[in-house]
């Protein structure tokens, strides 16, 4: 039983609604206002801000306004009927009621527990709420990005040599994430091997580390532009930190502790605040992770900047710290990546939802190249984003001695083919006809479609694409080319396996993922991708009155040649 | 009168509802089924498009498929019994009504005339829809796109040039628009002039787009990155257009018709397609720049690449279209900024809500830069994004001759100070208090507060900013240096005006806004800030196998310098 009581304009009413909800034994009574919630001061005021949870000896935390507008009795009021409640032993929730259209949405939200409003509640839980691991985050942040670069390398250094000091802390941990997994029985074999933790690949983590440790040197504070404005005001364009980071591993496919390490270092190289959602099947490997990454960066009194967040909290609810959080990296499926992308109101999102990778086999192609590149594509790794899913093929190649050793090949790998119409309408007895052209199956099956040059593959690729990571197999340059340029994808390859689009093998040492976004950074993105720029002007009094028709003054803009000279002070800290 | 039918289980009811609805002369018919409204084929096959509006024209159009799992009759039925009531003089709205939770307001929104589901009209409106123009836009903007840069080059020059040749044209119909606007009254005279061209305007507009012009011819296919991934496998990075851009402009604060005007010359120097909604006041000098616009494109065969939005479409469904545009750009007042922030789902805005800048006087400022700064940031041109909202003053400064004469200034300028809590605490009899400390006066107004230092200013720039332009004047390099350094805002200045960030201040030549977004561009953007990249591979046949531990090769990733050799081809229209 629950009950819902509008704000109704006799005396009172506060109080009347939290004594009839505990009579009635009501769980839950929803008190529905013309403000959002409880705020910590008057709504409107500098710095409001409404309360998620409101615990029963948080009173003295709450500044009171003059009364709302409905009703009488103001907060105040709701706040002691509330309480009163509280006490009698049923929950409250205040929450806005005035939009007539959502109203009904508001409630159901409530009662499935979604974040609405304020929600009383007798118990405070140990440990900071999201909102506080994120203010945490971002004020140890600001001072991580204005340490100097050399200190931001140590504590990576630092980070790699605790993976060799603790080494037995950390394995034991990973051991009892995999006896979990192997009990609960829910992971495929290839997966217990990817979850699980070995010396020696915390030894090649830790040069991973180093590697990114290095790159942090030259990274934040680097002066991408210089421009002489007019004599003494001079222009620097100067790349700094994004801000505040969320990174949400999900569980599958992508539950390697180590991903999720490299991603802490990334951030720390780059100068940003992290929050982490690690997955659930690598908890107790990612709490010792984290705990090391917390003892690293108490080098430089920046302890705070990287956060593990729950993996309790509700995407959803992550996804509304829009003030707070300046973009969020999703790594797992596109159904997560969807969720998050609808979920993330005004925060920018980075990722891909769907690898819809595909491979067109040239009337000139060479058959040796082209029988390697579509079986490392398709078959290196089928559930990874950049596999193969379109084999295109030029009409030409039908029925020649290529086409039918790219068929045995794929017969002897085990990939099953569906066929596109156009290939289909070729044979006398097809495979199965593929539900979709836009099909990203993440596993040994791939659509095979046909078109009749490099022209219509491009226009193919650009219809049913994912603008991910898209090859040609050819020998004609020209034709290369033009596919090269052409194609609008964020990877375009000739003559090289689609499994090639990855930060690692591009040579950006680890990766945060691969952006399938038109704007900031797209493909694999590694450090760069996680900086932006801000612009400094150093002048002398200068105004821009005395730039007018009428001013003294012209405008130089005179390019001065950039020097890698960073900023950051040493002592800073 | 309207009428809601739920789809229920008995037979024909889609032509019972209509019959009914025509027989109670009803105005609205709204068809409640469990897909999202008509679609050009069966929904879930590949590129079923929602059809918005079904004009009784249509028929031959649409493929069914089976029927739906809901009722009997399935889509052919519904649109049969559709039209049938169409003819009867009732209209009809085919939405979703599956989710019990928002049925409602689904109802309530087609009532308000919202895009929901596929609306049954008669009358087929003359030109395309914006949805058609988008997609004409994109076409034509992937051949823009693959243009040389010297031909994107060409197409502006000749833009240039018909503003000197169609002069009369372009005054004529800039004469209509100031007619307008003085006989409507609404527009202050301030306004007024800055609506309205002149030979003047229009020859130093054609200034500024030679300027683009020759930007152009370095920017689209710039390689920024080369590396030999391997022996034969060369990866480079080549910046590439966003894609399909969308730039609103309100008609106030900035209805400049030369602004919206050098934002088409923008995108096209860029090679991105554009859909301009321009300001209901500059209508007709809009209309002719477009004309004008398209003409020049014709030139290389790209004429579609720039459309013009009618002014009546909703902002809320041009954001609608997130398949189709890559970026929205608003200009105009923060509302706007924040209603399409909201209303863009999954489309990035690149722009800023509120512009909330400050001036920081320090301890060791020198009198006379102060005064000049001060008034300069507040008074140039008070509604400006950049002007000063918040003086800052160090404490000691307070009651010296340096403060009297700031307050002696500002009096002069008719400027308005408000109190903050701080500087109000000081004084006996204090002005009005700032009602909040985060306002954008926009006007001859500016709230005063004391801080301790430079890191309480940073402090509170950080809590009250809008991270847009933020100025330090002090003669103390260290102070200055810390102050930049830490200060979170996209432009920080030093001894030089707010008013200095602005694209063609910094010498970008023109800006399509200025961004307080964290990722992609920061602060002015230019043309820099309208490209993306995207990863081009080139190999002889390799796959990631021959690079596993087991394989035969390493990575060697060696950086190769990069050369200004840009892509694209010269033949390719």
């Amino acid at each position: 039983i629950f009950l819902v009581l509008q704000v109704i304009s006799i005396k009172d009413n506060d109080s009347l609604a939290a004594r009839l909800a505990v009579e009635m034994k009501a769980d839950l009574l929803i008190l529905l206002s013309d403000v959002e919630g409880l705020y910590n001061s008057p709504p409107g005021t500098n710095d409001a801000k409404l309360i998620d949870i409101f615990y029963s000896g948080d009173q003295q935390s709450i500044t009171y306004g003059t009364k709302s507008r409905v009703g009488i009795g103001g907060m105040e009021a709701k706040v002691k009927a509330a309480l009163w409640a509280l006490q009698g032993g049923t929950s409250v929730v205040i929450a806005n009621g005035t939009n007539p259209k959502i109203t009904g949405q508001v409630i159901t939200d409530i009662v499935e527990g979604k974040k609405v409003g304020t929600f009383f509640s007798e118990v405070k839980p140990a440990g900071p709420s999201v909102e506080e691991q994120t203010e945490m985050a971002r004020n140890s942040g600001r001072i991580l990005a204005s340490l100097h670069p050399d200190q931001r390398s140590e504590i990576i250094c630092h980070l790699a040599e605790l993976l060799t000091e603790r080494k037995n802390e950390i394995l034991a941990a990973n051991k009892m994430d995999m006896k979990m997994a192997v009990s609960a029985g829910r992971l495929p074999s290839a997966m217990l091997k990817r979850l699980s933790l070995s010396s020696v690949k915390l030894s090649s983590l830790a040069v991973g580390l180093h590697q990114i440790a290095k790159a942090a040197q030259d990274s934040v504070g680097r002066v991408v532009r210089r421009t002489r404005v007019a004599p003494s005001l001079e222009l620097e364009q100067v790349t700094v930190p994004i801000g505040v980071l969320l990174v949400i591993f999900e569980a599958r496919p992508d539950c390697l502790p180590q991903t999720c390490f490299s991603v802490s270092a990334l951030a720390i190289a780059s100068g940003n605040a992290l929050l982490l959602k690690g997955g659930k099947e690598a908890a107790n490997t990612n709490r010792v992770l984290h705990q090391l990454t917390q003892e690293a960066l108490s080098l430089h009194g920046v302890r705070e900047a990287v956060q593990m967040v729950n993996t309790h909290e509700e995407v959803e609810d992550l996804c509304r710290l829009d003030k707070v959080i300046d973009l969020i990296v999703p790594r797992g499926s596109s159904q997560l990546v969807r969720d998050i992308q609808r979920a993330a109101k005004g925060i920018p999102v980075l990722g891909h939802s769907e690898g819809i990778c595909h491979v067109y086999v040239d009337a000139d192609a060479d058959v040796d190249k082209v029988i390697k590149i579509v079986r490392d594509s398709k078959c290196d790794y089928p559930a990874a984003c950049n596999s193969m899913e379109t084999l295109l093929i030029h009409r030409e190649i039908l029925r020649t001695p290529m086409f039918d050793k790219i068929i045995e090949m794929l017969r002897i790998e085990q990939v099953k083919i569906h066929s596109g119409p156009r290939f289909a309408s070729y044979l006398t007895f097809s495979p199965s006809e593929a539900s979709s052209l836009r099909t990203e199956y993440s596993d040994l099956e791939c659509c095979l479609e046909v078109v009749d040059g490099v022209e219509e593959a491009v226009e193919h690729i650009h219809k049913y694409g994912s603008s991910h990571t898209d090859v040609i197999v050819t020998e004609n340059k020209e034709t290369a080319e033009r596919f090269l340029q052409q194609l609008d994808s964020a990877c375009v390859f000739w003559n090289a396996s689609s499994r090639f689009a990855d930060g690692y093998r591009f040579g950006l040492g680890a990766e945060v993922g691969i952006s399938t976004a038109r704007i900031h950074a797209r493909g694999p993105v590694g450090l760069e991708g996680l900086l932006t720029t801000k612009w400094v002007l150093r002048g002398d009094g200068h105004t821009v009155a005395d730039f007018s028709e009428s001013g003294s003054r012209k405008y130089l803009h005179e390019n001065i040649p950039v020097e890698q000279n960073l900023t950051g002070h040493r002592d800073s800290n």
